[in-house]
């Protein structure tokens, strides 16, 4: 039986994941590849920290850079997190020949492009399932599954902590502060949730699932982000009332002349769509091919065993790239969709949550901008008040450019009867 | 560019489906593949059938030998259905070392055994992702991206003319007759719905995902196979009632001694579970893995596009599987899961409908026959009754299994008070 070796970088929840599972289920995966997997070395930064899973010791050193050194090792597991250590440790393993299997999409994100230009040059794999929707195989399914598609668009849920905070909030009426609470107390939330909240991690996400279906490679700084903490209990109520639920959502679509438009950010939809039924910590992507038409996949997004079963995957389409010359890169760069559609371009409808004085003419200059800058309203929610002070007013925006919303919401902000600065959700119908 | 020829056999709605979208997407396919198709000869019966996607005359001909004579033939792919035709070829395309793509689940269903093991000798490989719902891309994810995983369960709809059916019959009220000729109208159900009405095709996809997923050959005649033609309206509003919806199930189940149970038949599944909101002609499938936990896969299960996706992926794996000894030749066989679990060891609750007397004792004469069994009722439903005649009486039944239920379930159906054969419905709670 012929054996790969394997070298682990970082052994915190996913990678003794990796570990575990790989020798709980050795007999069977090496039945199923017809090759056995080996790890050779693991590194970590600290050899005395307390383990939950149990490895030899003499496995374990605080030398990255050995496992690069160790010509048996044709595969490295890079899990250590960050764009720095991360960074350097990659680019030195594809130098060396070795295939690099990643989880970090922070580094994909923010450097795929350098990186994926130098596994081609080298012609050396790199494989990335466990980077986004952690147990769904959603990289695989794009690149592999759905090969002979244009991709018309992607929805997704991607982080399993925003979508349980949202969940609390509409199930239970909690507000941002106490569902994030709660989710902390259960483990589902870190104790600085900036990342999940702030929307970056669901956007570094989005930003590898587009630059894959699409081919080329989006940059952060080009697309819209934003998170959940802003999101008031008065949000998903009158999102209720209109028929939505809200869900921190990644929208990545192209039109008909192959722009593609990026963004992730809280969004209204139908709660009729599926997507709106995937509640709790789970992700889920709704994606439309131009072949196959609409499909659903649904699973874990984060946690030790659904992220180790992506990793694992990747290491058998390691084992099979070992044995073959033309496996794919990861990643193929092509010039057929062209561009990124600038989101001051992109078209939708809107959520526009104000909060504004009780006085007669407010409305009424609030639709004299929208009028001026020809956007239409669709409706309008202003639920009766029987206390002193401002109220809300929502409104329904018809089709308008992101470019033209925004002014609109900032002139209409700068009113002196508007109290807040107005809340801007997209709405998204999936058609 | 390096070319690779493929022999279509087979053209009607899914090969020209292929045909139309090779063509389409073919800069796409070729960019992101790096090699380029070339369909060199398309067998058909008639080569005077008017065709709805046009190719050029000269590829076409009747001779199917004539795509394995041709040495430019690397790969061919079996749309043509049946199994005499389809097995003769598929064998001696194996023995001329063409790869094999097919579609044709009654084929692998009847003949995989066979046909894996001749492919494992001739180390060609078989590829089938289409023969499983649709464009849904199962075969790869239970193959490829769960290989880490021992399967605990996997429950599909794999028949989207029944759940179409089953849909209509649910949401307007139609009886099955009624339901069936609308399907039919709409071209969703062919003039002789037998295979997909009586449950034989959802139970070919059923045993080749139960092969695959525990590595042994599932015998046709070893599982519980039942359509949806003897459900009632009756049986529709009693589930609904009780909190369930009736869907065309395939339930696929390990236990903890590796004893697999498969079955294919009407099923009880709870309103609330995702599965239930699977409607109209769309397939799912809901996957239970010891390391990725649960996942559900949703699109659309048949159409000459989606299936079409998932013929042209499959010819994506053949080009990388034509440079590399080392890839899988579609299913692994081992002895991990050891043997099927006879249907009559397994166990399950039960919905039980009867046509009964409407006179007294009845009740005390069918819930004697169930205690003598040591089955235990859950519920009982008896409609009030407003007309003279035979009543239903609907009985809910505790886990028992499929043997001494069905033994009680006739000693019932043979008492003087029960007055047509009863139905008896597994319900399945995901547990």
């Amino acid at each position: 039986m012929e054996s790969i070796g394997i070298g682990l970088a970082g052994f915190g929840t996913v990678g003794a994941g990796v570990y575990k599972n790989l020798a709980a289920n050795r007999a069977l995966l090496t039945q199923r590849l017809g090759v056995e997997f080996n790890v050779r070395r693991i590194a970590v930064r600290d050899l005395t920290r307390p383990r939950t899973v149990e490895a030899p010791a003499e496995l374990f050193t605080t030398d990255l850079d050995s496992l690069l050194q160790d010509p048996e090792i044709q595969i490295v597991v890079e899990l250590i997190g960050g764009t720095d250590h991360a960074l350097r440790f990659v680019r030195a393993a594809l130098e060396a020949g070795k295939i690099v299997i990643t989880g970090n999409k922070a580094l994909l994100a923010e450097h795929g492009a350098e990186l994926f230009a130098l596994a081609s040059e080298r012609r050396v794999p790199i494989f990335y399932e466990a980077a986004v929707a952690g147990g769904i195989p959603i990289i695989k399914t794009t690149r592999e599954a759905f090969i002979a598609n244009r991709f018309e668009s992607i929805h997704g849920i991607l982080n399993g902590t925003s979508n349980y905070i949202l969940t609390r909030m509409t199930a239970a009426g909690l507000d941002f502060a106490t569902a994030l609470a709660e989710a902390q107390a259960l483990g589902y939330a870190e104790a600085d949730p900036a990342l999940d909240v702030n929307g970056w991690d669901a956007a570094h996400k989005a930003i590898i699932l587009a630059s894959l279906a699409y081919g080329f490679w989006i940059r952060a700084e080009d697309i819209h982000v934003a998170g959940i903490d802003s999101l008031t209990r008065d949000d998903i109520r009158f999102a209720d009332q209109l028929g939505y639920s809200i869900k921190l959502l990644a929208t990545i679509k192209a039109d008909e002349q192959a722009a593609v438009e990026v963004r992730l950010c809280p969004t209204l939809i139908p709660k009729t769509h599926v997507l709106a039924s995937v509640n709790g910590v789970f992700n889920a992507v709704w994606l439309r091919g131009d072949v196959v038409g609409d499909a659903l996949f649904y699973g874990r997004g984060a946690g030790q065993d659904p992220t180790a079963s992506s990793v694992i995957a990747d290491l058998a389409d390691a084992a099979a790239a070992l044995a073959s010359p033309r496996r794919c890169y990861g990643f193929t760069s092509h010039d057929l969709y062209g561009r990124l559609k600038p989101l001051d371009e992109a078209v939708a409808q809107f959520y526009l949550r104000l909060l504004v004085d009780d006085t007669p003419g407010v409305l009424a200059q609030i639709a004299g901008i929208l009028a001026a800058a020809n956007i239409g309203i669709s409706s309008v929610i202003q639920p009766e008040s029987h206390e002193p002070g401002p109220l809300p007013l929502v409104l329904m925006i018809h089709d308008a450019s992101f470019g033209r919303m925004r002014e609109a919401a900032e002139r209409i902000g700068a009113l002196a009867c508007v109290k807040a600065a107005p809340a801007l959700l997209p709405v998204e119908h999936f058609h």
